[in-house]
């Protein structure tokens, strides 16, 4: 029997969704690992809806759980469905969605709200003991709702040019939690609140290497599972 | 010096674009490559926008460039700006998207209409000896522009229940060309005319399989450029 994932998403494409290849590496790595995926998303309207080719917000409407269903090739749950008992953990890829449409983060940084549908999910994961996997920006979930708690968003500064937001690990530490420099390639693994965190595109890398750090924090995951 | 590929995109989304895994493997491949790319896609309208949690058609508008934008994080230029003489190849993911958006083939079949700027594309390239990949639906492309080509989509019959669109074999066969049955991890190489094709989503496979046979084709291509 394959571990039961559950991977949440918040809609489709890096500016105002999840991070496309970063969800695409979460899904390929599960599925070598032999895992059994669901994939869900809050059935919420998205916080804004980026024209990609522009840079720049449009006046679109878009949903986030119709646009994840996008990822998940229509496979896809409401977020209010998800029970814990059937999975063995979670995993949120990373992208700007996640601090605008799971989060506030991209508005209001750490005075941010996380969506309550969100937050007791991730909340049941952690009681029940179970492992909590989070990439790019998202670790800003677990240091919101888990105060103390050890993440990664890559390096605390802009080493070689590479860590561009590096003032997000920071903000991570002003919220009592402890934030450990890793490189791209590499998971950081909080052993005490099983939580598994990578930077993937908080990090200027090549794509391949992203896709490997994912790979790391899925594995770590099904390692705790 | 890494080859230097353009990967054409047909919009953001199995259903009315560009298969997102394809997409996001092609270009994972060609980064553990050393490949330099870019990426395009022409900047006309969706044949029409699928709802991928209902997965029927919506009212909305959506322009294939600026969709395409969301798989390439904005990094993308308009398919009529592409200089054959400054790439070795050319890779089209596949996803109904090419169907819909780069030629009429899901509306029409082998009596498709392949998009003038598409068309004209793959015939620079082909007569630059420089390869073509292709995959899932889109060796229909090279199927209905370069008769006599072989190419793969994966099985003629329905075997195992993995290939529930093996008559798209039939159609490319009686377009003129020589389909070669392959499983999900083969690609296979038309040589004379430097196709490389490999039948992704057209084989119900695990993803971590279907990634594997886009980094086959992926490779073959590298090596014919």
């Amino acid at each position: 029997m394959g571990k039961r994932v559950a991977v949440v998403l918040a809609g489709c494409g890096v500016f105002d969704g999840s991070e496309i290849h970063e969800a695409s590496a979460v899904l390929v790595h599960l599925s070598r690992a032999g895992a059994e995926v669901k994939i869900f998303a809050p059935n919420i309207e998205q916080m804004h809806v980026v024209d990609h080719l522009k840079g720049s917000p449009s006046e679109e409407k878009r949903n986030v759980l119709v646009e994840s269903a996008r990822l998940a090739r229509g496979d896809i749950q409401d977020l209010a469905e998800l029970k814990v008992g059937e999975f063995d953990a979670i995993i949120f890829p990373g992208g700007f969605g996640v601090a605008k449409n799971l989060c506030s983060w991209a508005v209001e940084g750490k005075n941010c709200t996380v969506n309550n549908l969100v937050k007791s999910t991730l909340k049941a994961f952690h009681s029940a003991k179970k492992p909590i996997g989070l990439c790019c920006i998202s670790p800003v979930l677990a240091a919101k709702v888990f105060p103390g708690c050890e993440v990664t968003v890559g390096h605390n500064r802009n080493v070689d040019g590479r860590f561009p937001d590096a003032e997000t690990a920071a903000a991570i530490e002003e919220l009592g939690c402890k934030h450990i420099c890793k490189d791209v390639s590499e998971a950081h693994v909080d052993s005490a609140n099983k939580i598994v965190t990578t930077c993937a595109f908080m990090c200027k890398a090549p794509l391949h290497q992203i896709f490997y750090g994912v790979g790391a924090m899925v594995t770590e995951v099904l390692k705790l599972a």
